[in-house]
């Protein structure tokens, strides 16, 4: 097959009139799939069940004094604690283990920001004129999201092959108004992108004008490889820490994609002044988070070994798929030259850089199609996507088969928006 | 025994001699006693740890097409709603079921007036001069504390048999710059008072000049009768409604202590407008609270009436230990005429007055005696009780006979104190 941007107008036609045929024919189907949101899919939901014959003894129940049952022991249980600090390489004190999700954890922590300031502001930022903020693109939707709820300005950096763009971060962080950045630092929401440990070193070293700018180090993926093995990952507290930063960053994970979505156990870890200055505030909103979930993740997971055992197995639904999206796009793309996508190991999306000017279109003919993605656009700031042209696929929610057909509705659209951009301009 | 009011110097000080004495004896045993926070004792954690026992079953996990275990349904599953719908007698879609606390919700409802404004909000109360709220007092801790961290100017109002001070009430929201009011409507934390029809009524029917003026309704001890049986008690949301005041008001409740405190489930009611609002805003902070032990919740209490059985049992508990303090305090300290109590049949507490300028002093004799008590003060904003006079008891910890050695402590400091601030002024 002859690239696109290589056939003459005929040959463009011919082409157009094949794949009009064939969208018409896909389109008669009447599907109706998702592939928009990283959703586990059911049998990932099956292969951690077993988690509820997790059955605590009388003696699993007093932990340091403490009674996991009754209220109290705000930061999380100390076994729960020393899970998370083993899965993130860092020490257990530095981690405060909350509720269900990470999520949550996060938009507290720019909540808190507003009403209180962190804990080297002068003022609550709500006093403040104006807050921007960095965010790596394309990145996730929902940390976007964040942003624009609190109304602050958004800065697009880009993402390359090791990370954001650390060149334009150093500059930016030069303005006092700029007070902190999104990171999804390993199999980065969208691209699968893990940043280098140059950029990480860049990362921790940057001389913010602020001095309450935040690192928010989503680690959302940090054992969620689905092809090989666990890859170790610098730890960001430790850098920031060694680099004089040791208060610039928040670090987040969660069991979500490990035991079940919002039903796991979320974490933070942080220095030892961001801890105490965040235990204070968060006593007034919490006497504890549910300590029985804790223990009950800490008795199914046990440590970070039998976990990545576990993750083996969730690599072994995962991986198929991954795979069916990455062969479709493969054989069915990659000759025609009209979109470009990296090849991750871990993380829950592939994100597909198509024709500039064609993501809004791929998607309406997706959804035409009975096929629905995350919004063309939603990996941006504002769902704005100046060149209209990533787009989103979630692979793991749908059957294998469901997917493939799935695939088959994306590819065609990809094709049919293509040529039409390419013929009418 | 003679009231000490009336008896001559001589008498004062034979019994000041003997109490003396008797306080000397009784800090001599080295006591480490704990009746200071509203836990729940080890008797009833056993009683509800047959809640892990519950497995739900592959049908269970399926509500209205939403795998429970899967991310989403950020209102709560349909069955949760309908149990808590049930027990505050109000309708299902009126309920919001969150994570494991309703502090959180409140403190988070609080959050978002500040952040973003309420859903009849001009502006984020951050962005305001001044802030006001109505306390009634004595009153719980907490809930001053999340008035405190804002920064909040709070207005005491004086409990009486039948709620707060309504005509203090209704003039105080003349004010536009008080924007709520705290309330715990049932067995009031700590006076263990019920609001009488007429006090809901005229809160109800409040005509705030705030237009985002709001009832926190915190229903903590809607079916927590100890003392005989289920007392029915009014719909907030239905009064308010049929008042003209659909969204002034906000209620709260949680099953903390009825299966596990800190691993329940929570919630808030609201009308419709209400819940729109706060659905969009709370979308941005989460994808969805732990629906899977919203299910073990549902499987577990199953309905009103069963968990009106489980709450006799714990009422089995907790009724012994609140007539152990009511006994005490009956006799030893009743004949005296040196302090007052109600005699509540549900809750967590009975609040003591005991004579003005004391409370500090009896506080500071009790944890010199190894009796740790809720601080004096405490119950009111800024821990600044202007008479000095209140002290919460919370029997519901300790084992019994524990408790009657704590009682012990607590009625010889309340003597001694009453004693020395007769003889000395």
């Amino acid at each position: 097959m002859k690239k696109y941007a290589e056939m003459n107008l005929e040959e463009l036609k011919a082409e157009l009139e094949t794949v009009e045929k064939r969208y018409a024919e896909i389109k008669a189907l009447g599907l109706n799939l998702d592939i928009s949101r990283g959703k586990p899919g059911k049998e990932q939901l099956d292969l951690v069940s077993d988690i509820f014959d997790v059955m605590p003894s009388e003696a699993d129940f007093q932990i340091d004094g403490n009674d996991v049952r009754n209220y109290g022991v705000l930061d999380g249980i100390k076994p729960a604690k020393q899970l998370f600090a083993e899965i993130l390489d860092t020490n257990p004190e530095n981690v405060f283990v909350g509720g269900n999700a990470s999520l949550q954890l996060m938009y507290d922590t720019v909540a808190k920001a507003y009403t209180h300031g962190l804990f080297k502001s002068d003022k609550p930022w709500s006093k403040l004129e104006k807050v921007k903020w960095i965010c790596p693109v394309p990145g996730y939707d929902r940390h976007f999201a964040i942003c624009e709820s609190f109304g602050m300005e958004t800065i697009n950096v880009p993402m390359t092959e090791t990370g954001p763009d650390m060149d334009m971060v150093e500059e930016l962080v030069k303005d006092p108004e700029v007070k902190g950045m999104w990171n999804v630092p390993k199999y980065s929401n969208p691209d699968g992108i893990i940043y280098s440990r140059e950029t990480i070193d860049r990362i921790a070293a940057l001389k913010p004008a602020a001095k309450d700018f935040i690192i928010m180090w989503d680690n959302a993926y940090c054992i969620h490889e689905f092809d090989g093995d666990y890859v170790p990952f610098p730890d960001i507290l430790s850098a920031c820490e060694k680099a004089g930063n040791p208060d610039m960053v928040f670090e987040f994970a969660s069991t979500s994609k490990v035991t079940l979505p919002g039903a796991g156990v979320a974490c933070f870890a942080c220095s030892k002044d961001n801890m105490d200055y965040m235990k204070k505030l968060i006593g007034i909103q919490a006497i504890s988070f549910d300590k029985t979930n804790q223990l009950r993740h800490v008795l199914y997971l046990k440590d970070k070994e039998h976990t990545l055992d576990l993750m083996k197995r969730h690599a072994g639904v995962l991986g198929p798929k991954f795979r069916t999206v990455l062969d479709k796009l493969e054989t069915e793309i990659e000759p025609l030259g009209i979109a470009e996508w990296q090849k991750p190991k871990g993380g829950y999306f592939i994100s597909v850089n198509c024709m500039h000017g064609t993501a809004k279109e791929v998607w309406r003919l997706c959804k035409e199609a009975g096929v629905v993605m995350t919004g063309a656009g939603a990996t941006y700031p504002h769902a704005e996507d100046p060149n209209d042209s990533n787009l989103r696929i979630a692979p793991s929610l749908p059957m294998p088969e469901i997917l493939s057909q799935a695939m088959d509705v994306f590819c065609i659209s990809l094709k049919l928006a293509a040529l039409r951009k390419l013929l009418n301009g």
